[in-house]
């Protein structure tokens, strides 16, 4: 019996659509989850819009077990990310005492004035949680099954490192991969019949293309190591057949 | 009097999701639409699954202009988007004769078997018009507003080049970008007063974090040149002022 744990991603912010900055965070958290043996289901990327905001985490906490929001959390005036999770869940978007002292605190240290913009990044959904930031000190937030945390990739990561110990993990997917040196046209009928054999399996051929030619790599993913090497070998020794 | 085209993107695969691989697409095609003019709403990634695939086609499809996937029209077992799109249009998927055509001649001059499996490369929805592939001949295809593309990016690559001429342009983004040596806690207030005063701009605050601090880059964006330059030139005398 596995156990399956689900979630889902919402990369939030105009940058990333435009084109301006390339995501680095959906392969770091995909490979984060994956090796605790949390499912990634859906990924959305949606714009500093908060109708957009809303609707994607109220279709996606409801779905999945967890939910994680990067971007859109910090002093400016686009980041509204506190503002639509609250207003996704229903409850106000308030000044939270701990943070507003504790950036109170590092700003004072700092010699720095505790600006209005700066103090916006103590505001949080009413009953949220705080996601420690060991970087730069504004706290992202869980509340429910959805964590909020920065799209700065070093911040993300590692307020990432703070939340992954507090999550529920399942029966870890486990993967072997067989390299082939044939394109998917000659081995997608006999590794399709492979599949069938192999219903607790996944099965995927992901074709390469470079020198002017297809290759192709066969990857099964399986939550038992007996179903998962029963499936391996079979490939395996199609592969060895057809490239003979 | 802008014209607005908007555009969203489906990206199927499990091999995105489990991180596996690593997708280079959206940025691709981010930057692509931009330069045309096109705006990008929303991306979505998906598994390799028939409902989820369908859902997140029906959903993008009506909402904006024109919808592009990639990922999942190969010749093996898990390429379901051919089928996945038809349903989502409540037509058949069948073999087209153009492509089946195509494939069976371009095999037999490379004295290669058309299995079962490339068969499947020809397997499209009614309807549906080619998106020629000048680098492995199998086609993707357009059914209405949404463009189906391979998810290998010198195939998908090639594909935009043919698809982007055909497609209507809107008046082009401008953006225009000022670097900022603070945080955004000290440009915050400022930068959000100078966004109230440009409605017709949309300005964007993008940190960075290196050699233990933060900077900034303020990016404006506008249709108008003269609505772009106008918050560019506030914003450079703001970050002057602040920076003395």
């Amino acid at each position: 019996m596995s156990a399956i744990v689900t979630a889902a991603m919402v990369v939030i912010g105009d940058e990333i659509l435009s084109g301006r900055t390339q995501d680095r965070n959906i392969g770091y958290l995909a490979t984060l989850l994956t090796a605790a043996g949390i499912d990634l289901k859906e990924v959305r990327i949606v714009p500093d819009e908060e109708d957009e905001i809303v609707a994607a985490v109220n279709a996606l906490r409801e779905r999945y077990t967890y939910l994680f929001t990067t971007g859109g959390i910090g002093p400016t005036h686009d980041d509204i990310t506190a503002d639509a999770i609250a207003r996704a869940f229903g409850v106000p978007c308030e000044y939270d005492s701990k943070a507003y002292a504790m950036l109170e605190a590092t700003y004072a240290a700092r010699g720095l004035e505790f600006t209005e913009a700066r103090k916006r990044m103590a505001r949080m959904p009413e009953g949220a949680e705080h996601i420690a930031n060991p970087v730069s000190t504004a706290p992202g937030f869980r509340i429910g099954n959805v964590h909020v945390m920065a799209g700065v990739p070093a911040v993300f990561q590692a307020m990432m490192d703070n939340v992954l110990p507090t999550l529920h993990t399942g029966t870890k997917m486990l993967s072997a991969m067989v390299p082939c040196p044939l394109g998917e046209g000659v081995i997608g009928g006999p590794l399709a019949e492979i599949q069938k054999r192999h219903p607790d399996t996944i099965i995927g051929s992901y074709p390469k293309f470079g020198e002017g030619r297809f290759s192709t790599e066969l990857v099964v993913r399986a939550r038992s190591p007996e179903a998962l090497e029963a499936a391996r070998a079979e490939i395996e020794k199609m592969v060895a057949e057809l490239a003979a």
